[in-house]
């Protein structure tokens, strides 16, 4: 009985499902047709007074059983989705944003070294510049395993204001020096947009550290430079956050952006950071950029440097930053992360590299 | 003219939006009416197979603006609607849900006191019972202000297994003893549910630690006892998983539960745990259950306890819990957060106690 | 037998330790000597490569029973302990720590109202700057309960780039107009060091947000201005880290610093964020900085400001930070968490204010 | 000038260096010797009122520059690592910490197969036990790829007391027949001390979940049972914490322990889980233990199921941990981390497997 009862009543349900389906889709187009309107007058979209008016209507027109609050939160869908939908007529989504399955960014560099085209590009030096001859130690080293792209750090974000804070314009101009001998590319942190004009001269990439992911007018001022830009992933920023910041850097103009996973801050003591490599496979769904893996800074600890660029590159990474010192022990930074320069073939005779 | 436009669209709008309405709440009776008919068939509300059927339904109807995608994510917030008015009706939410906003649990112990009257209450003593005279030195301390409930822990849950246990049932035997030597009542955590038969000679009100907030076999089998129980949020629960943790044992017959807030695993490192002061007005809002602030598990720092007893009351807990050793620095666990016998009768002195 | 063994081997250690704290305080003498001739030369007192020398001598000279492992971790200890040493006779540690119990600095403002000196102050006002009418409203609630600094936000942090991004300076137009109307003073966040000159025209106190905590070249250049400057924590930094940035700001110069708690990131999804309430003990304890609680960002809910407002008072802050709004639900930016006009009443109601 | 006293004076610390090496060397071998003695008495090692009596002493014979806290801290280390070298010579440090290079459990299961020996083993099936035709279905599947280990789980710990609880006994029963129709062994959660009797008859491999990853009542249980254990790591427990609870079960006496890491708990939103990959060199690195990676719990997404198998094989772990269901959308539980079937051959293929 109850069974057969069951069966009538959900024919019933399969009926007004399809009349709110053609209701929604209804409405749906009516509104896309006042989006073109909008466009027109050039309002936003996202009206929150319509929305609280809407609102008020429904609750006063409500009879149950639905309560008030199921209601509004039902309706607060169908409103979220019909913005969706003329925010996308509009704009067609974040430009960072994967439409079809083959959309990737392939940056090209002044060398023709390619990264986001299949390629595993290393990004490799050490920390902070600190002697022309330590730079060139380890640039001899890099260029003879076919690296391309070297670390000049000039400025480093110091969380104490009375630790070493890098060399400044002359530790750009040995990072340059170095590059140019050994004909690598330069890419240094830069953290405040007044640097963009005099870093110019010296660098090949940008940087923005973790620290500066939402400094939104150094992100911007990056978007109007003709240099690819790296963008890592803040201390504990969300995915969804460091997809808008790259967002920040491609509507101003410039879509180059990598990104750099970095790790992010957890409970974990053993590591620095913990390395969210899961980061990789969902950038990689979820937009069209490339993204590299600093395997020095995710772990903070030499000993991890070769099975996490084994994990990065198994990841389908578009490349490694890893730091590398001829001697780490006296580094004015990141003394327990860097590798020694046989610690650095080790890892590429392992990557097969 | 777009605004004139504008307004006239918005007019249908606001029609098909109250048709949608009416069609939401016409098949929401019918669902309930489904409903009756399966409690009476004794089969659960929730069948995935129906769901995916009505899904493909819809698919198949559909002829956009909206994506199927956005089609199905707005339908399944209806199926969910529906179904929490199904099981609303069914059960009327949680047992531990506070209903109304004079709802609440007030516990009564033993000797007349009670917990979640207003009154607030102090759970105070050694980390763990080691001998006759510390139990002795402290219980003289808290009975001379007042304390009615004494820690009295036999069964220490520790990170490593050299580490010190706890003295076992010797240890609940004393406990008892110095308790009825000053009018207390003991409380004490149970790590196993073989344990309840033996504790209960022993103990007026359980307790579970941390470790064992997900336990649901202890946590039903306290269900079944007469005693209330204290239940400590897990080192990283969150507040719902901490509410469906006391749904357990309320759901087993036992609605005498106080929650514990003990303090949360973050990052920072200044503090042992980061105590959640959020939880209390939460847990206040959200259930009926008395809640009591840990301040000596929180921070894992003695030199808090005063500062943060004082913010657990101005939170609104019910409470307080407190460790007191008669010298902290030979404690056999957790030294670094054991009030002396002075620092004790300072906080209760600056607590208007 | 074994007692008296042991007895007699104790006084052993007990003479072999005094002798180690005799060599150890004869190493620390000479090393203050040496780094008074390193002040002489300019250079700074931590030399690995020196550390490394010694570590090598020590590892030749070891023949256990201690492990070169453990003998390199004590030696680095002592080393730790006597750079420190060193560092503190040259700079008597950071400038913002606490020396004594009664160190603490009192920012006084243009209008004589001070923050730290033992009164609770409010920093309010709407998240943003949207209109006059809507400053106009709220400013004169603020006013007539004697709030003193009001919130006047023209450039918005936001995570996406196509949110609303604040009036920019239209905005502080408004926010100064309006705080000149009622006698007040105003706050507005600053994004970028360019922004300096110009808003020093419109603002009493300089605000850097927790995106910017670690903006070191935004802090140094506050470190040059008249106006006081609220440091918010970061996402997810450290009182450490917190404290450094705080440094910073005042080894370049001002000293006037006051810390903003706004919550920090963890895994808990009922909130916005989980206000770490123990900061504000801890902060009192190791610097001499004022502290300000934000109630709106730490919860991002209306319905807890008030229970934490009470909190923070009793935690010891010297003051709160309260976003109130003309009509919060159709507020450009944070809904959720601002408070209505009526409820900004019954919060100072309910603080006796 | 200085330059030259410099250099005297660090001749006369390279001097103390040495006097003070030989002290600590003296000092170990009285504390071994005192151990030695103390072993046949029976006592432990620690002993805090020893310590609080020699910090005293050393108190008040300091005269600085030292500060006493200085001193006491130097002195605290001294004694933990003499402590370590007594516990090292009674004890040999922890049973499942790696010794040498080469030293590592191989657990060798009843059909030979063996999990840590260098291959990857699989263990897989669906999140439950719901129907013999479900099991029969997948373990068809799962066979034809040469899977030899099945999810087999008759007891869901479920965060809701209802929510499916799994199947129980029966559950197992449908487990042990599919298996052996397909030549396989069962791994199945307990949860509670009191099962392992039951389920003895059922499963080759015990299976201990996150949430009772602490359960020293379990644990020591389970060290005492003739099949191996797997070892989920707790929802945020540290990586030493798991250690320590691996421990607990092999100094039971049961030393084959498996250990899976699961991801841990974050506050990003884009997975369930973060899968905490720098865990398996970690591992590896301190424990001669194997372990395997939980894909689907870890991501709790379909789509990183690949990708981060992948990365675990890379990673160097033993094997994967993968969930397989004829129907996920129908699962009675984690319905969107299941993989369908033609998703798990996708899998195999993609391993090479």
């Amino acid at each position: 009985m109850s069974q057969d009862k069951i069966a009538e009543l959900r024919k019933e349900i399969d009926s007004i499902n399809l009349q709110i389906l053609d209701l929604l889709n209804k409405r749906a187009t009516i509104a896309k047709e006042i989006g073109v309107h909008q466009s027109a007058l050039g309002t936003t979209f996202y009206d929150p007074q319509r929305e609280a008016y809407m609102l008020t209507q429904l609750e006063m027109h409500n009879n149950g059983p639905f309560s008030n609050e199921t209601v509004k939160a039902l309706f607060k869908e169908i409103f979220r989705a019909t913005l969706a939908l003329e925010e996308k007529e509009a704009r067609a989504k974040l430009l960072v944003q994967r439409k079809t399955a083959q959309d990737r960014t392939i940056v090209e560099l002044p060398d023709g070294t390619k990264i986001g085209d299949g390629s595993f590009q290393l990004v490799a030096g050490s920390c902070a510049v600190e002697t022309y001859e330590q730079m060139d130690v380890v640039g001899e080293a890099l260029a003879s395993r076919g690296v391309k792209i070297m670390r000049g750090m000039a400025y480093k974000p110091r969380t104490s204001p009375y630790d070493f804070q890098g060399l400044g314009e002359e530790g750009l101009k040995i990072a340059r020096q170095v590059a140019n001998k050994y004909n690598m590319l330069v890419t240094s942190e830069i953290m405040d947009m007044s640097q963009i004009g005099m870093m110019s001269d010296y660098v090949d990439i940008f940087w923005v550290g973790a620290r500066n992911m939402q400094n939104s007018f150094l992100l911007r001022a990056l978007g109007k430079v003709r240099q690819p830009v790296f963008l890592k992933r803040g201390l504990s920023a969300t995915l969804e956050e460091w997809v808008y910041a790259a967002e920040y850097i491609a509507s101003s103009g410039n879509p180059n952006v990598i990104l750099i996973e970095r790790g992010i801050r957890t409970f974990e003591k053993w590591t620095r950071n913990t390395l969210d490599i899961s980061a990789v496979p969902l950038i990689k769904l979820e937009t069209h950029l490339p993204i590299i893996v600093d395997v020095s800074h995710s772990a903070g600890r030499r000993d991890l440097a070769i099975p996490l660029a084994k994990v990065a590159k198994a990841s389908g990474a578009d490349g490694l930053m890893v730091e590398v010192h001829p001697n780490p022990p006296v580094a004015m930074s990141d003394a327990k992360q860097q590798l020694t320069i046989p610690e650095f073939h080790k890892l590429m005779d392992e990557l097969g590299l």
